[in-house]
This record gives structure tokens, sequence and C-alpha cells, in this order.
């Protein structure tokens, strides 16, 4: 490991209690939040940028699964620049994402979204003391997520087990956030029993090329793994649903192409199909989910909720590239903590 | 030009023609569509796979901003396999957009959205005896977009000039729809003066990377200029909105590396500032837009309605790429016309 590649090891390892505390955020803040998630509004909207972008577009196809409220999720850029191909007349519920709560074009949607009163406005961070939980009606804020690290992991982690009993409650359904509390110790045990396949795999410099596929409520979480893969390693990588992937990428794929599949119970059977056919195409496959995959959950906990489980082993498994490239995990090449842009 | 590499050529330069019949074809059913479009549906949705998702991407964000009614894409397979993600209780218009009318999913997911009475469908493709258009409560067939090529050009542009005559009929906008017949002769004068430079930057092989970025209603096509690119060239390729690129991709950005700007009147300046940073970290800029930069249309359409003007010079720049590398832009590697899955 290089002198400086600490933080991002330890804040990935350590993740699963920034989990629990998200968790208790919300158990904490529920009937305030029940509160606002009972507003009558035509649209639940999750906003973010770059990781929380992609957090949110998971979050999004999570609710409205949850509840059958319609629900989606767009890029903070694309709110401030872009209102009018996602906002109606009708209330909209936002729900703004932001690690650091600084973050210039979601603060400016949501400074803009508050202007013109388009209704009610949920902050999820990690961060308490920054602009954006001062602008929200309701702050979820989680600061054992905080990061030193540039790159996301433990940050973004904890803020989808928000969004996720976030869903969950404005579904009325208790019994998923009980079944939440499972998540941290479940983390661990994968942690520790998946750590050295990671490490294996990531090393494998032979692979020049990751394609992460994932559906339905996993879609925003292939994009992340793929983000990371991108931002440690500057490997070529990109996310595409599992169907998608057959209709025009998989030109792409040869000997030296990694396939990983966020493979769910619901659709195994077609998943596992575009895997086997990428495989005969001479592609490596690496497939979690919670059973009969390389990297099994064996979590017990219902699928709409564990999806946080897909994330430690592919956060790991950039990580390990990293060192093996000689890059530094923890400062990433052209990138900062905070991307800021200047609207004036 | 190799021997086979003609059909492709063929019918990107063709197109205008095809654009011309998707606009005589919505004028001539425009009061059957006037009629399905003022269904009292909660949402309309766009589908398709591959491409023609892309497609779907770039007619919902426009539908949604000219009618201020909500609107949003889904591939094909989701829809199949993760309807929760985006129907709910109530009705739905679904667009079904397939150049073939064949494509597994989008025929799969048409199927249960009529067995589940969802509401009504709206069929775009070029074929009109394949199954999709039959299963359509109206079909908007464009026969002069097909292809004997497999990626699609001439298909795509087609339906999309449909699809955006769809949104202008829905927003009562006629002066909309009378500004799009000038988009053929638009189209033409485009090609002639810019397929010089689609050929120079298509054949300087030193460029190994390329990012298409578009926001707003060009974001689908950003997507789609990206698939051409993937698919003909098999060349890296990624499609980002503007600000998103900042978030994480920019690491990637390299001296080899092309950023295709899809630029706005509406955000030009935001949108120029992102591709003004790329280039100075070394990647070549290539911005297309109605004035002030490298490829302009210099059409005096509408905004709105002008996007289909990005797509040819950015397939001729896919198209001598191919060619430059030796490969058969008419027959590209591992794909097939129809992409079909077996549901059994």
């Amino acid at each position: 490991m290089t002198q400086n590649a600490t933080f991002t090891y330890t804040e990935i390892l350590s993740q699963p209690e920034a989990w629990a505390e998200a968790l208790d955020v919300v158990q904490r803040l529920r009937s305030d939040l029940e509160r606002l998630l009972a507003a009558d509004v035509a649209q639940v909207l999750f906003t973010g940028c770059g990781s929380t972008y992609y957090l949110s577009l998971a979050a999004a196809a999570l609710f409205q699964a949850l509840t059958g409220r319609p629900a989606r999720a767009v890029p903070g850029g694309e709110l401030a620049l872009n209102p009018e191909t996602v906002l109606t007349a009708s209330k909209t519920l936002l729900v703004a994402v932001s690690r650091s709560g600084l973050t210039s074009e979601t603060v400016r949607a949501v400074e803009q979204f508050k202007a013109k009163g388009r209704g009610p406005v949920i902050a999820i961070t990690n961060y308490g003391d920054q602009p954006l939980a001062g602008m929200a009606d309701l702050a979820l804020v989680i600061p054992k997520g905080q990061e030193q690290s540039i790159a996301q992991t433990r940050s973004f982690a904890s803020m989808y087990v928000a969004a996720t009993a976030l869903s969950a409650l404005a579904a009325g359904r208790a019994d998923l956030l009980q079944a939440m509390a499972a998540l941290p110790p479940a983390g661990e045990r994968l942690i520790a029993r998946y750590q050295e396949s990671a490490r294996n795999l990531g090393e494998n410099l032979s692979c020049d090329r990751f394609y992460f596929l994932g559906s339905g409520i996993r879609r925003g979480l292939a994009c992340e793994a793929n983000l990371k893969m991108k931002e440690m390693t500057l490997t070529h990588s990109e996310p595409f649903h599992f169907l998608e992937f057959r209709h025009g990428p998989m030109s792409m794929v040869t000997e030296s192409t990694v396939l990983v599949g966020l493979v769910s119970q619901k659709n195994f059977g077609p998943e596992q199909a575009v895997l086997s056919e990428m495989q005969a195409r001479g592609g490596t496959i690496l497939a979690l989910g919670e059973s009969g995959v390389e990297v099994a959950f064996e979590s017990g906990i219902p699928e709409s909720v564990r999806s946080v489980l897909y994330l430690p082993i592919l956060q790991l498994m950039a990580f390990y590239r990293a060192l093996a490239k000689g890059l530094n995990p923890d400062r990433p090449n052209n990138l900062t903590a905070v991307v800021k842009m200047d609207f004036a």
C-alpha cells in the first residue's frame, strides 16, 4: 500500500457503522419525516451530482417501487439549467443529496426550487453545518459518513441507507425498516469473507475494461460502482441496464473485459443469461447477489432494502486496482472533493 | 471506402428525405393523434431499446418541456422486467419506438402493458407490417427510414423527427410543426458544408476516447451519438450531461480525448465553460449548435424542434472513423440488426 492511501481503505471498511447511524437518524426523525412524506405532491424528485446523482437514480426507483408514487431522479446541474424537463406546475417533493452540503449545482437547484415555491425539500448529507442542510425543511445528517478521501465510499453508502429507509417509511413498511437493522452486521461479514476476492480481481491488470450491469432499483448502484472504478483507477468502465447491454454496447466485449453483474433474485434468470452470453464472448464475470453467485450476501434481508450490500466489495476492488496501478486512491487524478461551478 | 461499406453512407446522406416523410406521417394522422394525446393520463412514457431508448430519453424530455405534462423514458427491458419502478396505478400513455417493430423486449413490454390495461399505446417504427405497429392504438410508420445497415442512422433520425412533431402537436404548437418543414433542407445544407470536417476528425486515429456531452432535450441525442461511435468504430466513448462530466468522469481526460458538445443556445455559457475547461486539460473540442461553434446549423429553426440537426455530422464522423480503422460500418462487430431475447 502506498504511503498516503490510508483514508479510502479505512473508510470502506468502517462503513457499516455509518449505515447504522443513518438508520438511527431516520428513526429519530421519523414523525417529522412522515409528516413531510404525507405532503400532497404530484411527484418525488431526487437530485444530486456525480455519485449523489447515481444515488438519486437508485433511490427514486426504490421509492416508486415501494410506494407506488411517481418518483424520478435528475442531476443537480440539469435541475438548475433545464428544470422544464422534470418539473410541472404541480407540487414536487425534492430530496436533495450532497456529501458536503456545498455542491454548487445542487445548492443552486434547491435555491431556485424554494424561491419558486415548488414544494418541500428534504436534504440527505454528511455535514449538518453546510448550506444544504440549512435550506431544507428537514435534513437527514449522517456525520459518521464523513470522509477524507475524494472518491465517495462510506459517505455514499450511508446516504443511500438513509434514502432506502426513507422509502420504506414512505411506504409505511415498518417491517422493512426493522429488517434493515441487520444490514451493518451483514456488511461486516461480507467484507471479511470477500476482501481477498476483491483484491485478486482488482490486482489483475490484464483486465482493462469494466462494465457494471444493474437493473431496476440496482441501476444507480451500478452507475456508482462504475464511477469508483473510473475515479480511483482511471480504467475504462461503464454502467448499463442488463438487457440494454445487448443493444450495441456488447460490441466492445473482448477477452480483457470484466462484466460485473448486480444480480437480483427477482430477475435472476434473464440477468444471468446476459452474463453467460458475455462470458461466451470471452469476458470475465463477477456476479454479486443474495445467493448462487460469486459474491453472495447470504443476508436474509428482503431484496428491496439490502442493496447497499453490493457496494463494499466493488469499492474494495477499485481500491486494490488503484494500488496495483501505482495510483493513490485517496487523491484521484483531476478531481477535488467538492466540485464548484461559477453560475455568475 | 471498403467494398461493402455502402449502405451506411447512403443512409446517412439520404436522411433528410426520411425526415420529410416523418413530418408528413404526423400531419396525415394529426386528428387521430390529437385524440390520443388528449387522453386523461397521469404520465407519458417513451420506451425502446438501445438507440430507441436513447430516442425515448430525448423525446420524453422534449415532450415534458413543451407540454408541461410529466413524461419520462425507460428501456423496453426495464419496462418488461421492472415495471414497478416506472408505472403507477394511474393511467399512462405509452409511446413505443422500434426500427424493426420486432425488438423482443419492447414487444414484450407493450404486450404486458396492454394486457394489464395500463393505457393507450402509440408506436413509432419504420415497418408497418411487423408486430409493434399491429399492437398499437395508433402507429406512426416511416418506411423511408428503413435501413440495410445494422447501426441506426436514417431510421433513428426519422423516428426522432416523428417524436418531435408528436411533442409539438401535444403542446398545441402549430407554429413549431410549421417551422419543422425547414429541417430537411437545413439538414442537406449542413451535410454538404461539414462532411469534410467530419471526415477529418473521424480519420484522426490519434484520438482514442470520445465523450459526448448533451443536456436537457439533447441528452438522449448525446447518448445516441456515443452509441454510433461504439458500434461502428469500437472506440471508447461515453455520454454525459454537461455539468455531470465535471463530477468524476473528467478524471479520464487526456491529450487523446475528444469532447463532443451538443451545445444549446439556452445554456450556451455554462456548456461552453465545461468544454473550455476540458480543452485546458488537453482534450480536443468539437461543438455543434445553431451558431458560434465548430459545426453551426445556421437554421433559423426554434431550438426545441431543430435537434435532429446534431445527428448527421456525428454519424459521418463515426462512419469515416470506422473506415480509417479498417472496419466495416455496415456490419459492426458482435451485433445484429434485431436483438432478440428469449423470455420463455
